[in-house]
């Protein structure tokens, strides 16, 4: 008997989801190339062994049972401890915070608490692929508004505020803001998200989620502005982080939310019956972390002032390994994402030729650039237009996404491995000066 | 400003869940009143050292990050093995196998990729609270069937088979099966899930999700049966169990299904959405301690053997605290709970009028006995009436659970409490031979 026998097919709300994602397609062929893996945006390098003793200590002290579904009440304290002077106002521990399993549960929750079907969320292009595919579950509708890459007119990716007003309805439910952003490393500026602030507070059920897990990574002269600390906007903003990116421990999967008791309310409702409760040693090892984290670290003022330090470096490492490569940087405001401009390079047509299951169909340039760059370089990017709806992926075309939450050794093989590509490329079909990108712009 | 100018309320998903849980109420009430807590079931005792150990070593060795979706590859491979000797198939790790934050997000994602709105889940009450609210969420519509406790006419738990019958219709999408099962105690016997098979086998929509977490505690006489073996059901069955009530891990969260590639894809797309990947140092460490807990433990040939005889232990020292306080256990074949019938003992008016923000209105009879046990006797219980439906809560009136996954002092002390609380009450209103369980029968 075979399952076509019976209607076991998947529940509506997970209809169109059947495709590969993109981190199906390029992990495993990063692996397979043995190619740098400059794709998933996870750090390669050691966690900090205070963090590492921090998770050791809760094991052998026995802190391996359920906790209280909302969380640890000590990691519920050292959350408001911690964010309180950052948002200015006096965070209440019980009702105004509640752990998440990351952020990607956190966002699953917050939507599933908010979102009825119909409602829209607005997205903001390239944006993050787990977030449109949580709205749809939902049922939710997602409006889409592009951000634009640096032009004459704008050193910084930038937003139509044209499209941006178009984008608001009465049926707005949610704005989904991601700062520092991810592809980007676009950091919002006060004056931006004063602007957005100003529509969602036009629209009486608009509510913002906003995403700030690199929210401890921006780099001189741009300031990490939490949108929640905006006239009129705590009440209406859920603000998301993790320990993840920050501590070098995304496998840990400990994420928070932080608002107004009136929405964090639905969020712990929710969490209560998706997972119950979060991995109570690494949700006590995390409280621990909070608090080191503030001492003097390496030299540095703080762990957090190390992590910056360390992160500059490497942002300049993969910027000079780029325009080794013939590509050209946005060099990012935050995060650990750049995105480069592929349009100097020639991608041979039997990669713009081929279709891969997870690929848009026909083939888009920037995807069919990074099997490119993981089969003939040996370095993994990601194709942008993961990030995009159907409609905008051309946008992406010239694009491709590169990280540097990597060794110092890793960015520096990439380097190498893109000298011996352009050499042997050079001496082959394609040349810089006339790359297949611009012929298509 | 204040939130009531704002739609800002849940989504209808959330409908009806606003009232706080029944653990909401009891596990702060057990902790004020320093009560032994025989009420929610997490173990009292150390972790087992080479738990602990398995942990440690994998976040020493860096195993920090994220990690495949659906489960860390040695943790599938090391679940395939474990488990294909006893489905007897050989389970593939990649396609049959996927990980979850415990059994509670596995369940909710196996419901999401299941049930549509309108669709119908069969539900065995007494049920563990979280399954009617998943459904619900699911926009699932929850058909219950009574368990009917032991008579002079059935030696264990029993379901009327005309009962169970009527449930299924052509709207059926689950059947959603627990054994051994929470909060009886029933291990369901090969017949019984024979013809619970026959009925689901006879629905062309219908299948199976069968709740396993207690599979390794089944007591003399009684066998785990799996109900994914017997013939026709394993394409139509995803069975879920987890680490944490095995190795005394409740709070590491790490919990699995495994089923046919049909049914288990739909709950990796989901996961992929929901949480994204589970903590990866503490799946490095159950993929150890599978491995691990074959071998001799304690002069037991298996750390299984070892953890059935504690609980054998557990559950006699704790059938005998019972009798003390002159409760009538109903003994059970399989898990680390006891439902005892309560009917001899006379609950003071004052509980039986009072309502709580948690409790049923009016108050029921087990809820007002489960909050009188806490605060005069000092032991804590869950009131069963909270595994029930609306219209079948009265048929909890007479019961309360208590948990023996608890250390032997903690059982002694509630005995000790028991007796001074039956001397104590014996000298005051109520009395052994009067209870108002029974007048009210």
């Amino acid at each position: 008997m075979s399952s076509e026998d019976f209607d076991f097919g998947p529940a509506d709300r997970l209809k169109g989801f059947e495709k590969p994602t993109v981190w199906q397609e390029f992990t495993p062929l990063a692996a397979q190339m043995q190619a740098v893996n400059l794709g998933q945006g996870f750090p390669d390098w050691p966690t900090p062994d205070f963090c590492k003793t921090a998770a050791v200590r809760a094991i052998e002290d026995n802190q391996n049972q359920y906790c209280r579904s909302a969380g640890l009440p000590d990691l519920a304290s050292a959350l408001a401890t911690h964010y309180s002077p950052l948002f200015g106002r006096s965070l209440d521990p019980d009702t105004e915070v509640t752990v998440s399993v990351g952020v990607s549960e956190g966002l699953f929750a917050a939507i599933h608490s908010l979102v009825n079907p119909g409602d829209e969320v607005i997205l903001i292009e390239p944006a993050f692929d787990i977030y449109a595919a949580q709205v749809k579950m939902a049922g939710g509708t997602c409006v889409y508004v592009p951000l634009r890459p640096p032009s004459p007119s704008s050193s910084t990716w930038s937003l139509d505020w044209g499209e941006v007003a178009a984008a608001f309805t009465p049926r707005t439910r949610l704005l989904l803001l991601n700062t520092p952003q991810n592809p980007t490393g676009k950091v919002f500026a006060r004056s931006e998200l004063q602007k957005l602030a100003d529509l969602v507070r036009a629209h009486p059920r608009a509510l913002v989620l906003s995403d700030e897990v690199y929210e401890n990574l921006t780099y001189p002269g741009h300031e990490h502005v939490r949108l929640a600390t905006l006239p009129g906007m705590w009440e209406r903003t859920l603000t998301l982080s993790s320990a993840g990116k920050t501590f070098c421990v995304t496998g840990w999967k400990i994420g928070w939310l932080l608002g107004p008791t009136h929405l964090i309310r639905g969020v712990m409702c929710c969490n209560q019956y998706v997972q119950f409760s979060v991995a109570t040693p690494l949700q006590a090892a995390v409280a621990e972390m909070l608090l080191q984290a503030q001492k003097p670290y390496m030299e540095f003022p703080s762990y957090y002032a190390w992590l910056r330090d360390e992160y500059m470096r490497k942002r300049t490492l993969l910027v000079d390994a780029l325009r080794t490569a013939g590509l050209e940087p946005i060099v990012p405001e935050g995060g650990f994402f750049i995105i480069a401009d592929t349009s100097n390079i020639q991608v041979p047509p039997r990669y713009l030729g081929e279709s891969t299951p997870a690929s848009p169909n026909p083939m888009s340039r920037d995807w069919a650039f990074c099997r490119y760059l993981t089969l003939e370089a040996g370095v993994a990017a990601i194709p942008p237009s993961a990030f995009y709806k159907e409609e905008h992926k051309h946008l992406a075309k010239n694009h491709a996404r590169f990280a540097f939450c990597k060794a110092d050794s890793s960015i520096v093989e990439a380097k190498a491995r893109f000298l011996r590509w352009r050499g042997k490329d050079e001496a082959g079909v394609a040349g810089l000066e006339n790359g297949n990108g611009k012929e298509e712009a």
